[in-house]
């Protein structure tokens, strides 16, 4: 599959190209433009994460956990494929590529649903694709992209569960919504990432700002950067300052309480604004951060339950009870202590390849790899037992 | 929660008198009846089941797994509660007990909805279970029975991923469809069982006639019980003496091919007819058993993945690689070879408790005991690093 796509390379910048002048004559922004645009490197970075995937140790077949019942029968649990996985997504062709490998790699045949502006280039990979696949011995339609792009072919994918046995959206609100109205399957969201940074009383403030920074403005378009900044009271004046130095030489737009906004104003923070209720629920994807006052570690646990989406979630603190507290009582697919968000990441956690990052609570949690692309079946082994 | 059932057994017991009165004047049949109607020892057990519940481990804070990053952060994936479990179920009030106390141990909270003919029946119930709640220091509202049984309240409830994280429905084809095409959350199954023991040419034909015996005969009316029997050409005459000799004494209806048909009848056996082709495909829960002939073993797994429900087949063989082939290309949760399906129970796999057997591939599959009751997050331990 690797060798196929650097092989048809200039087919595929081809109808990238293609797709692109299109997407230029249409009112795609700048930074769409740019996730959707291919050159021979992203071409070859593409075939690199293919090899890579292929060099990880196959999950299929691992022995989860075997025992023998007081009659003799023997029960192995045993990872298994899931079956045909539909992924659907917007916008960056490499997806194309790296969801269908990644499928492969775990025995489950793949259903690709892009978006319309990428569907030339699309095309060209998934031809690429099923060519390498074909050449490897794998079976025919073992990888599939739907040609057409109406949004109608959502709706009829997700009711297609006789099958299509899981499907996973990777997108905006109004695609995730209309998979979930409509899915008969199993969905895995890769939705919303409301992140949130809780600065304790006893937090190490020259931490914390590294801390908030870095999760902030590092890469602010993707999921796991944070929105929000809780600070406790006491802390809240030294905090700030610190914060508002660093923050101010990053552009950051600070949207802050009426606490914050006074300490703020009063060391004459430029782009400062009050902070609106939506601020709070609000995925930014941008330097805009929202700073909120608060009286205790319950009162962050509070707000994080309340308007934060479950993803990543840190609490900056020195002492151990507090931050045990904190761990225990916030319900997110990653909690942390004193440490960056931008950490929730298939490779950051070791997992070799990541499909995305799951913010549902079933079946796979947080950075989903090879192993959240399988389930398990049970063989039993007997010598005639019958039940009695 | 025990005790209180225990002391509130005469309000249950009236309250159960009420429902099998007006259950009498309309038309639910005898099975029907038997199954909704409780005495003091059904009671006594529903407390038994919970004090049963009440002794196993506790799931939750499970470290399932943790390592160290290079850059030093600590990552432990913890076992914790779902969230709010939603149950929708049909007749035996003792179900009210048995899924309110398993997703009480593992930490979740629980939203029944049962079947308007044990309204009563239930309401009394849960009133206990509220009431050992309490007293137990749980939460309010831990526990709560939906109180109107109109048909429209499985939709509301399924259109409810705002609060209810995973709906588990147990019950016939009509509730099980209404659920999975209005559900927004996750959904786990426990649908019907068409399962199907093949019997090879290599088999030990005494051993098959028991361990179809069993499945078929010891208890029709579950889902792991067959309603199959697929055997080889070669040994299907001297099978088939054997079975019919059996399967007679036991009063099954058997429903042949042509090919065993002839045999059977050939035979003597009274109660025969032929297979019709909706036969394959039906699941009997009662003492009718399919008869097939086929050619190979690859013939029977095609059959069992055409025709079966993906819950728990069998193939009866001495001969090691014709087993490896059929366990491992079966897609069905559970698989066996010589032994009786019948063994597809939480408590025969030594899971202490079972809330069912989950008929879906993900989070769950098969018997589901405490584990599967929960989910995991991620807990990360650092000292300031932030991402590069």
């Amino acid at each position: 599959m690797a060798n196929e796509l650097v092989a048809r390379s200039e087919e595929i910048l081809a109808a990238n190209a293609d797709d692109l002048a299109r997407a230029r004559s249409g009112d795609l922004g700048g930074a769409m433009l740019e996730r959707l645009s291919l050159n021979p490197a992203r071409v070859e970075a593409m075939a690199g994460g293919i090899r890579a995937v292929a060099a990880l140790p196959d999950p299929v077949g691992e022995m989860i956990e075997q025992w023998t019942r007081p009659n003799g029968i023997r029960i192995f649990k045993v990872r298994v494929p899931i079956g045909v996985i539909g992924i659907i997504y917007e916008s960056r062709p490499n997806v194309t590529s790296d969801a269908a490998v990644l499928c492969i790699k775990t025995g489950n045949a793949t259903l690709l649903r892009g978006g319309s502006e990428a569907i030339r280039s699309n095309l060209a990979i998934t031809e690429a694709l099923e060519a390498g696949a074909r050449k490897a011995g794998l079976p025919n339609d073992s990888i599939q992209l739907v040609p057409r792009t109406e949004r109608e072919g959502v709706r009829l994918m997700a009711e297609m569960d006789r099958f299509v046995d899981l499907i996973i959206p990777r997108g905006g609100k109004a695609l995730i919504e209309a998979v979930v109205s409509a899915a008969r399957m199993p969905v895995i969201k890769h939705a919303d990432g409301i992140c949130i940074v809780y600065v304790d009383k006893e937090a190490d403030l020259d931490m914390a700002v590294n801390i908030v920074t870095n999760a902030k403005t590092q890469r602010p378009g993707v999921c796991n950067a944070i929105e929000t900044v809780l600070v406790a009271h006491s802390v809240a004046p030294a905090f700030l300052r610190k914060l508002g130095a660093r923050l101010a030489e990053k552009n950051v737009e600070l949207r802050a309480d009426d606490t914050a906004f006074a300490e703020l104003s009063a060391q004459g923070y430029e782009r400062l604004r009050h902070a609106a209720d939506e601020d709070w629920s609000t995925e930014f994807l941008d330097l805009i951060l929202a700073l909120r006052v608060v009286d205790s570690v319950d009162d962050a646990i509070a707000h994080i339950e309340r308007f934060g989406s479950h993803h990543s979630d840190c609490i900056v603190t020195r002492d151990e009870a507090t931050a045990e507290r904190f761990l225990h009582q916030v319900d997110s697919a990653t909690v942390y202590w004193n440490a960056s968000t931008r950490f929730t990441d298939g490779g950051e956690f070791g997992f070799g390849a990541e499909i995305g990052i799951s913010t549902d609570k079933l079946h796979a949690r947080g950075p989903m790899g090879l192993e959240e692309l399988t389930t398990y079946k049970y063989i039993i082994r007997g010598d005639g037992q019958v039940r009695s």
